[in-house]
């Protein structure tokens, strides 16, 4: 056994006590008997343990805290219907074992990295949650090289040294799009999310594979996911002389805004439109009609991701996560098409 | 000058120099000429500089860190219109000047105060952001014993030592009472919030004494201010045999959540019913109809309470900020009872 790979769980097995004494009394926290404290300072020693291969030569102290850095304009905070979720489930995790959560948010790619090399040079996080991978996602590397902690939401396309919390939506917009056409609508269209970012362009390209499959030419409007865009998505599809009779919005808030749009235009739900989300959030059972969409956990997301971090924070090693697939949720904004 | 007394801007002007230098040769940071440096820390130990009273004997590092701490369970983050744009907001101040942002989230009282001070101790935050405050609030007088900075959203009920950013929403509810009055409304109903919030009792309150100076007897149905209570809150006043002609919500996602048990009993909307929120949010103006509710500025919120804490970090010292009085936003909702 290399000092390097040595965890908190081989120091707590050669000492005979429980990883939390081990952990408790290697960040110098209070709640350990002096005799424990130095059996285990000692064991420690003999193993040669450190927290982590990078970080060598460091603090053993921890920051009882994960870091979420956000490139991003903070205006898309606001309209993002996963970010609250997403935090709420984090904060489930972080707030029974009294961590925090140090949040930043920055405007380019050069603060982006300046923020995660402070962050992990001054130990004020144990490790980071990855959220908006990109296509051409570079932090990875860049953590790779600073040593730290990691889990992302879904699998970056370049592969990865840390653990992953994903969740499959193929399955569900399958079953959305065969919803759609058992209802008996030919003409579907899809107003897609941001392409920059993985997961809008993964369920724009399954929603195509989908429609092809069931015989049918996708029609995609891509958009940046907001509600301004998405209204205006739809406005344009109304427009077309060959209108779709079902659409299906890359993210519920754009949904509540085409609905807006269609009842403006005196259009009758669902009959002359049906109506579908991608991403469940809480507003769309309460809206008229009520948004049949793809169910979403974006506080299991956040739970996962925290616990996932946390055991390879303490344990030095975590396996990826696979939350349950999403499926389809059918309410009252998709019916079979009129004919009008 | 007591030494308790000086900021660093008598550092500032004593030394020849700007604040900022001040600031950054204080806390370590890099970027100071060593001369310079060296004639600040001598200035500064001649005028006997410390952070802040409370903190004497304590690091004169800043942290570069705001901290918020939220009494709540994490499920309510998740509906909190207000909380994801506030959050917002306030990057928007920390982004620019390289601090972040540490969020906790606790479950009661006891839990609360370990969490000000733990993070005050460790001086892991230079300051906190008051959020919720509630009618018999503790924090100000635990902040004030920790000798922490703080920043309130709304003014304490007891009165307090730190700054308060404050809206005013009396004018705006008035405008908006006489709005459904002047539509033709005497049946005016009020499905209010949460009444340990401070925010959530003043507006019922502001509600009553608009309504009675009307001459309207007001009519009070209580929620927790989620979507689900909106929702039975808006059942119970429909099954009323004098049943209101209109309803003020106590945020926009109960008045939402309003609009669909509205729209599911077959009400013609606005023509049965009147319907408006009292703190717009964006999806607001995209349901159907468009929501007439009070404008909101929980980003304009965040940006202020932030650049007073960092004010009041830097230099000892800001003053209470009153940001633009909340006004009317009159959209589709509302108009005259049809009087079926």
């Amino acid at each position: 056994m290399s000092p390097a790979s040595v965890t908190i769980n081989d120091v707590a097995r050669a000492a005979g006590v429980s990883k939390s004494l081990v952990s408790l009394t290697l960040n110098e926290r209070p709640g350990v008997k002096e005799e424990t404290r130095e059996r285990i300072l000692q064991v420690a020693r003999e193993l040669g343990w450190t927290p982590h291969p990078g970080a060598r030569g460091l603090s053993l102290r921890r920051a009882y805290a994960l870091g979420l850095v956000l490139r991003r304009s903070p205006r898309t905070i606001e309209v993002d219907p996963f970010f609250a979720s997403f935090i709420a489930g984090v904060e489930t995790v972080l707030a029974e074992r009294g961590n925090v959560l140090v949040l930043t948010v920055v405007p380019d790619r050069a603060a982006e990295e300046r923020a995660y090399e402070r962050l992990a040079a001054d130990k004020r996080v144990d490790g980071f949650l990855l959220t908006d991978l990109l296509a051409d996602d570079e932090r990875i590397p860049l953590l790779e090289r600073l040593g730290s902690f990691a889990v992302s939401l879904g699998e970056p396309l370049g592969g990865s040294p840390f653990p992953a919390v994903t969740r499959d939506y193929d399955a569900g917009i399958d079953e959305l799009v065969q919803h759609l056409v058992g209802l008996g609508h030919r003409r579907i269209a899809h107003v897609s999310g941001d392409e920059r970012m993985l997961h809008g362009r993964r369920r724009r390209e399954r929603f195509e594979t989908a429609a092809r499959a069931a015989g049918i030419d996708p029609l995609v409007v891509p958009t940046d996911f907001s509600p301004e865009q998405g209204a205006e998505a739809t406005k344009a599809l109304l427009d077309r002389e060959d209108r779709p009779t079902a659409i299906v919005y890359g993210n519920d808030p754009m949904a509540i805004a085409g609905m807006g749009v269609a009842h403006e235009r005196g259009l009758d739900l669902p009959a002359d439109l049906s109506i579908t989300g991608l991403d469940g959030s809480q507003i769309g059972s309460f809206v008229y009609p009520s948004l049949t969409t793809l169910d979403n956990d974006p506080a299991g997301f956040g739970l996962a991701a925290a616990t996932a971090l946390l055991r390879l924070v303490e344990d030095g090693e975590a396996g990826d996560v696979a939350l349950p697939p999403a499926r389809l949720v059918v309410r009252a904004s998709t019916a079979a098409p009129s004919g009008r």
